[in-house]
């Protein structure tokens, strides 16, 4: 069996192009895809042909946030059925070595994430109409949720691993910069794992009114106010018990300091090359800065809030386009101002 | 009563000088101090005239490392008598704000700090013949140890807090950059608290020596062999489960990500105004970086471990002077590639 | 200025009397009652003279579950105005002992506590039309929510408490056993912490039909399917995260263990003498027993959840009387089959 | 390859029979056995045919307690060589179920334990002069300790894996109930793991001779003193932080509870059927009751520390009779007055 593919070649160099869809081994399920999300790596690699250290030196199918619906299945697969819809998990630990044999699946020494120039040869992704996957990565999203929804399944599981870092929310009082789809989703993730009170910061105003959609309670925007977060939460040694930095940018990350209070955590979910902290601060305040990467079980605790929609995740999808069109849905997605999320729809 | 009394008026400026002892209240003890050592905030104290942003701006008593013997309690007082011999904790929190009624105390809003210029007006500290103190910051220190190893109470304290930072140490591999005073006796606290495997790294030899005194397996000197840690311990993403970080060096903490393993601790302890940290790396392996700050409970327990020889100190004491000779003992103490911890003398 | 308040002479001899209202000190507020609802522990006191050891021995003034209207403010008070509605927390630890240094206030060894006969001379409740509390115990309820539901602060505080002693509830399986007000209010806090799914599990219709309104997901009524647990959820060593035992019936702990995961935990809510547990099970799968006792900063969470109203409480109300029909109210809250929570109203 | 064994046919019936040694696999490790502790489940399974459900139903090897030296390895094998002393780890999990893929071992659904008739058909143990192994269950211990000593790793990780159950032990106040092989050693690594003070309790004179050796501060005799550890250490809510309960027997359990703090820890590592336990102590104390079930990770900490003398384990052992005495051995190892570890000897 054929499928198109979205393949990247090099640098702004993508092409639809026809590839084999693979045999059904009899673990495994055979997805029509229906939907892709748009990913801040992907953008990457079209735009730069790659992310820091890690190049795209080889052709590589890209996409990491896909969802679609279940042709057929591997005769040992017993957790969806034919006619299915799930959304499909994008990493394959190898199960084996000493994270996997910890918990701690998502530093895996074997690690498949689908879309990801990080190991050669690259491991292809699911930008495309069809997809052979393992029984392990299908996650059912029901009927009530469109397809699109269900593919915003991947980045909220970051934003539920990223919560998870932080231990309980209940009545915690918590700082998210940058609202961009990672820092708006954890917003919602923040919700549902109870924080009391929640304020987005970002500079511009379509995450900040997406994060107020999410549940946050307040919006700063740090263009147009850049001194209030300091101004109003940094009494007492600082108002937060936690922060989550979604930016990635170290100017960002060093304004949570002095609002963070004494023993408080700072989840940092955005990546940057490195930045510089107040170790003052850090020390002086017994202040927790916390790394977070990806997720693992939180995939299906993930599927399972947008599928009984305790989390809406509409309104962070701001554009989908059909595959062919790939090209300008990397162009838009681009420009953070106006958009959050935009998807690719696939397979009609 | 009067007392004898280091005082610093300005940089370099120290003076010798009587002072009247104060009353006993019903909740006090007055002890004739022994020894105290000499910590590196006296240093730029007296050197530099105050530390980053805290400048000394009146004349204050030194030293916060001090022990004695009980000369006379008041009449409420239960936990020490007279003859006896105790650490004087240098800290008295309020007890009253909302970090005191949370048991972290360290965080104090109105804390009172011996010999620190932090507040206004400065909270005179314990180089003197004769001090005194609250009952409850008087711990026993038995008779089988010397004045001078009791003094070693506080930055003994300073090492547990740090210690129990990181969660249970029991089969953990542990490194300490930075083996000073505050290391070498954190290196003693961990191996009482039962870390596995103990490497330290610093780059002079007296505190590699006085590292492996305390209980550290391998000693590392940067200077001469500066790729040695990266080369080791880097496999598998890292070797290191908590990383102890004492020389508040930018450049030595950014040391410790390649070879902490994926979700392990880095404490810092040193304390420096910023520093450049990997952003990439503690995402990438979700270390998580703790500042530690000080000591509350911990002041008694580091007592106790003086006190029954679970640990002994002795390595990190380098030089006593008496306390006419502090402006000399200060300059001795400067120099860090032969000198651990210099100690005054007192009263006699 | 004088009030009524409901006393407790003896088993079965409530009288309501006149009282002095008492001064309102400079950090004391005024607050005019306006519900209290009626608590085990009430029905316990007024039905037996005592629960277990603990004897009435002398009058006391009922009721810890109240809240109302400010009226007048000492002249140091700030956090709240004439006007404001609030609850009223009715615990006072003492600020000084060794557990309210540590943040552990629901354990103070000098605790007054509402209408608790534990002490002696006992401390006296909050079934009266005026109170004066401290500043401290009054929290804002805000306008939306009517003043029995604001009532409910207590309960649902303990509640609360119960969640946090499980760690983060996300994406967790729950199971609560007894769902009068107290569980049927912790499905609500549960839910709120992001549980994932939530079993019932009462011998009643009406305490499983809170439960569902509250935010369980399925009811088990285990008077009609005595074996359903057991059968649904013994699989693979066990189904659920965590347990929440708010019974207080050995045999129904007993019930937990087999549907507990290894590592999972049971949290016990529901008091009773002593129980016999399955050692074997608790021990081979590492099951986690612990208590959990009233509430501290809780108490001001659970007010902001439902004067946000992200937790409905109105679930649980069944029956309001006015508080000159007390003991006919104690009559009432005592049919557990039909009764969920009996509230007095107060204050004409 | 032939190998003598430790077989037993059904109670009382204990045979010295020839059987093979089997194949050595890549990653396989020939052992000639040394030394075997007979634990308190050999005893059961000699004197009573099983341990309450579990019975003996076929011919089992016996032992999971053994130490030896290695005679030959497979051509993948890096980890040791022949001439290598070695502790036998006794688990072999599954690591494909759940609970192995997230680190806890322990609970594998599928898992192969020495000498367990818990699953059909049997696990054979290690009592027998050769054994083939998993490379990763041999773990090295050196050339400075017997190999009796090396015998006691699996006990000892019983009592590491007890003790990382409680969280750090630093400076926290410990009671070990029950002096007995488990017990002594888990007081051995207690002290490992930083306790401030440790105080035994037994009924024998042996065990608390025992204890004192391995590090307990002081030793109750409950047959002597049934009074003092109540009327010692109940005062203001309880003196202990842990509590670890040996015995098994759920008066001695029941102890536990007035002197453990609250909010305190109780690990229990005692087996036995069901028992009574105090709940209104439990909720009102927010006590946590946890089971330990062997070990994972600590069996090589528990290598390691015996190859390090960190635990001298060498009090804990009574007697050593060769394999062919094995059923005199069991006689002699229940008598638990006079007798610690009972170990066997193999191999001429």
């Amino acid at each position: 069996m054929k499928t198109r593919a979205c393949v990247l070649h090099a640098q702004e160099d993508l092409r639809i192009e026809e590839r084999d869809v693979g045999e059904v081994g009899p673990q495994q399920v055979l997805v029509r895809i229906g939907a892709g999300g748009v990913c801040g790596s992907d953008i990457h690699y079209y735009w730069d042909g790659g992310i820091g250290t890690i190049r795209v030196s080889e052709p590589i199918v890209l996409g990491h946030e896909v969802a679609g619906t279940v042709e057929a299945v591997g005769e040992q697969v017993t957790r969806v059925r034919p006619g299915d819809r799930v959304a499909v998990c994008p990493s394959r630990p190898c199960g084996k070595c000493k994270f996997c044999q910890s918990g701690e699946q998502q530093h895996c020494l074997e690690m498949q994430f689908f879309g990801s120039a990080m190991r050669k040869p690259h491991t292809n992704g699911g930008f495309r109409d069809r997809l052979v996957a393992e029984e392990f990565q299908c996650e059912p999203v029901g009927d009530k949720v469109s397809i699109g929804e269900a593919a915003c399944t991947e980045p909220l599981a970051v934003g539920v691993h990223a919560v998870n870092q932080a231990g309980s929310l209940v009545g915690k009082r918590v700082l998210v910069t940058g609202a961009g789809p990672i820092g708006a989703l954890l917003i919602g993730a923040a919700r549902v794992a109870g924080a009391q009170e929640i304020v987005a910061m970002d500079i511009s105003e379509a995450p900040l009114k997406a994060a107020l959609a999410m549940g946050a309670n307040v919006a700063i925007n740090a263009a147009n106010e850049p001194d209030r977060l300091a101004a109003e939460y940094s009494a007492d040694k600082g108002y937060f018990d936690v922060a989550f930095e979604c930016t990635g940018v170290g100017a960002v990350l060093k304004q949570a300091f002095p609002v963070v209070r004494p023993r408080g955590t700072i989840v940092q979910v955005g990546v940057t090359g490195s930045a510089d902290i107040p170790i003052n601060a850090l020390v002086g305040k017994e202040i927790r800065l916390v790394g977070t990467h990806r997720f693992h079980q939180e995939y299906a605790v993930a599927a399972r809030l947008i599928r009984e929609q305790r989390i809406d995740v509409k309104p962070i999808i701001t554009q989908t386009l059909p595959m062919e069109r790939a090209a300008e849905a990397f162009a838009i997605a681009r420009d953070r101002s106006s958009q959050m999320k935009v998807q690719l729809s696939f397979a009609d």
